[in-house]
């Protein structure tokens, strides 16, 4: 894969060629969107329902919508091929553009869209999920409203640092006592042999394309059942296997939370058939 | 005022000639810090003061400190003098520098040092204080800790526009059925004779100098008393004058709140006895 490539507004060129202003509001407030698609084969999983949601986030925001959802996810397949990506993901992220230093939009804005390619480290993943990976929580300070994916991601930057420090793989947010997420992915117990995962509908948790996938296909593919319900620490501590899932760690056992096991401790029977259905199903997409 | 100059990393350019590199974490995480600073009669306010503020934020999101206070403090003469500042405001900020797509802080990173100045409106400003401004209360969704000046301003910048789309001059948080602050300034009111204002230690609010100013100078000198405790929006409506203070809007007089008056909705004694003695304070700090 080339990572020396970006899509900027169309184009595709070295990143070191593109003049992003100083006063890109992007740069100064986190003022835009991204988008994260997975890519499996060369080829892009769900490259539509994803353009919608960025297309969505950018009315949201209230950026005035300069690309066609269809014209969007033709930069993914330009981007893939240019940058001749097999096996990883693809960022896209949509900023106001450049303005005068203040809160208020500018009175005209050309937003500007970058796509990169970024590697997905599928050898490493492998050998964590052989072992199972440790995690610390911390406090969910973050803004209130998470499903929405903001340019303003300082407090997982700082959380995922956190738990680095501690020798620990990813920090889980913890909001009102109750297990939200993990910084970049979602977060699962195995209890009673069905599936607890915080609701997406409360709003304190990003979209997540592979939570998604197993609480609408994988799940019922292999006779689970998924629990929407937020749950404490100790609840998570009290199960019989846990797991993050996102488009960057895909489904990773969990072996560890502030140094207390989960279970045995090593990674659990249906974690492994998630993980087999979960590739099964994007290669078959991507086939 | 030269608004076509940036001093970057110790070089003044024109900021159209400064290539911000695409994978800037500031660019794409919101990644950094900042600091404004006021500057009256070609002098800056505090700069000192200010250069600290940003060097311990720097500290506290773990950027290294690539630059002594004292250096970031001489920055500031370098660009009042470059930029033909007399009245207006400094704009600093402090990125991690560019790194590969992912939370974790690049292994080495180079932080970017941006300075510009900023306009002050000083006639808008003077011909609101006549009048007051009018302010619609929203949800304060933002991350809980708001003291650090960090470049995650994406709740803020809605707020502001929801304002403006309702005619108001700005949007007034609300937390916890408690009025915060506004998107960029703090906010009092006088009752009793008194002012009242959101406690800095409860984290929710921005440092601000204005505020302080008023807290550990002005008050005294006009024999007012501070009183540093959180207020619903009804208490606030029950007040005999309220305003806005910070480096942008100076002290500025708030005649409605959600369309419902304050007081008899003029600009009032005390507000306007503290904005002349504001003008007298810095104009004395930079003589």
């Amino acid at each position: 894969m080339k990572t020396n490539l970006i899509l900027v507004n169309n184009d595709i060129i070295d990143p070191e060629e593109l003049n992003v202003h100083p006063f890109n509001r992007g740069h100064q407030f986190g003022d835009g969107i991204y988008e994260i698609i997975s890519v499996y084969n060369g080829k892009a999983v769900n490259a539509e329902m994803h353009m919608e949601n960025l297309f969505n986030a950018m009315v949201q925001i209230k950026i005035p919508g300069f690309y066609m959802v269809e014209e969007m996810v033709d930069f993914t397949t330009r981007m893939i091929e240019a940058a001749e990506v097999t096996d990883g993901l693809l960022y896209t992220q949509v900023t106001r553009g450049i303005g005068p230093y203040e809160l208020d939009f500018p009175e005209q804005c050309e937003p500007e869209l970058i796509m990169q390619a970024v590697p997905l480290e599928r050898e490493k993943l492998a050998a964590l999920r052989e072992t199972g990976v440790n995690l610390m929580t911390v406090p969910d300070e973050r803004a209130v409203k998470c499903e929405l994916n903001t340019l303003n991601r300082l407090p997982e930057i700082l959380a995922k640092n956190k738990a680095r420090v501690g020798k620990c793989y990813d920090a889980l947010f913890v909001r009102d006592e109750k297990i939200t997420e993990a910084t970049d992915s979602a977060f699962m117990v195995v209890k009673d042999e069905m599936l607890w995962t915080y609701p997406m509908k409360l709003g304190s948790i990003h979209s997540n394309e592979t939570r998604q996938m197993i609480k609408e296909k994988l799940a019922a593919t292999l006779d689970m059942q998924v629990i929407e319900k937020a749950f404490t620490k100790d609840f998570a501590l009290g199960a019989e296997e846990a797991f993050l899932c996102g488009p960057r760690c895909e489904i990773l056992p969990v072996a560890k939370i502030d140094r207390r096991m989960i279970g045995d401790g090593k990674p659990g029977k249906m974690t492994r058939q998630l993980q087999e259905a979960y590739e099964s199903y994007v290669r078959e997409l991507t086939k």
